[in-house]
């Protein structure tokens, strides 16, 4: 017979998938809109946001009334901790998919920039990087979630091409100075999204392994 | 006589008094080489940042055993709660105060700019709210928290006169492109240390209260 215990988690488990889809819809559209130059898909953002916001209160009263009552051990409070910090992560997310929303908007009134399709290239490998962390959350997949580490990396050198390029291309051309600083927040709002990929993976590995991997960090617990 | 899982719950809280405190020393250590131009104040800070790691840690394991042992409900619960979220939260100021580090590190390669006075009062501002918050989870003051969200509105409006400033500068002066852009990654760093100490007064006040009140709500639970 099935532990009450394990429905619940189930029950978190599947929440934190809808918001991670939310997420993942979020920075869809914030790429169609920017790649596109189509400024009404960004109210779809804004409203994504609020579904975001809500599912992050019911996440959290969901695993707080879990540890209340079934007072889980071991590995099962390790995935209710993971789903805490999992569920922070996807909200930070969808911030960041706010404020690309917001930037977007303004760059849609500027001339477009050819180094838009950097962004392009980020936005396709962070969107990859988010759907397989959390692929590997749905699987309990520790190796998996250990090359998602390495990924991150390659973002920070895609941030920092967009920003050497573009910090060429305003001192060539200040006209561009507003368009390029869009696009450089932009790609930096890009590599939080990869950050935040980043701590899903580390939560997959320290809830089904009990390793810590953060800060370098090998120790069991 | 004093419960058990109170002693555990006092030392958690002091794990992270320890921790802000580093936060707030790498805070102002940045600061400082920033507008002393002096280099040798950065190697502090990534001195600093290990040991902000080390603790963050040490507090997620904190707390873990005290969920695990002593299983705590209400109130208790929802302090543990709050002291992981703040542990990620300062944890993640931590990182900011490194990029402030590595970008002041460029900055102090290149031509003063007079707007770095702005980030000056940026600075403090945003150290202002990082002590509040903290004082109010010392002392479980919930309506002290609630005066720091009204905060973040400011941190938002001096970096965007930030923004706008050095962006009229770009303008006019193309070759200060870099130092202007180093500023205004530093002021966007800020910002996020701002954000952070919002989430740590929305802590506080969910922990001691059990008011969620993040994204405008305002239910108990």
């Amino acid at each position: 017979m099935e532990r009450a215990l394990d429905t619940q988690i189930d029950e978190a488990k599947r929440l934190i998938l809808i918001m991670a889809g939310s997420v993942e819809l979020a920075l869809f559209e914030a790429t169609e809109a920017l790649l596109g130059r189509n400024s009404s898909k960004l109210k779809n953002i804004h409203q994504i946001e609020n579904k975001i916001n809500e599912d992050h209160i019911k996440i959290d009263e969901c695993c707080l009334n879990i540890l209340a009552k079934q007072s889980p051990v071991a590995k099962d409070l390790r995935i209710i901790l993971s789903i805490l910090k999992i569920n922070t992560d996807l909200e930070r997310m969808g911030d960041q998919c706010t404020n690309i929303a917001y930037t977007t908007q303004d760059y849609l009134s500027r001339k477009d920039l050819q180094q838009v399709s950097l962004i392009s290239e980020m936005s396709e490998f962070v969107r990859t990087m988010v759907k397989k962390s959390l692929d590997c959350f749905v699987r309990g997949d520790a190796v998996g979630a250990k090359s998602i580490l390495v990924m991150d990396d390659e973002v920070d050198e895609r941030k920092n091409r967009v920003f050497r390029e573009l910090c060429e291309h305003m001192k060539k051309n200040p006209d561009d100075v507003d368009a390029s600083l869009d696009l450089i927040l932009i790609a930096r709002n890009f590599e939080r999204l990869g950050d935040h990929a980043t701590n899903i993976a580390e939560d997959v590995i320290f809830a089904y392994t009990g390793s810590d991997i953060r800060h370098g960090g090998k120790s069991g617990s």
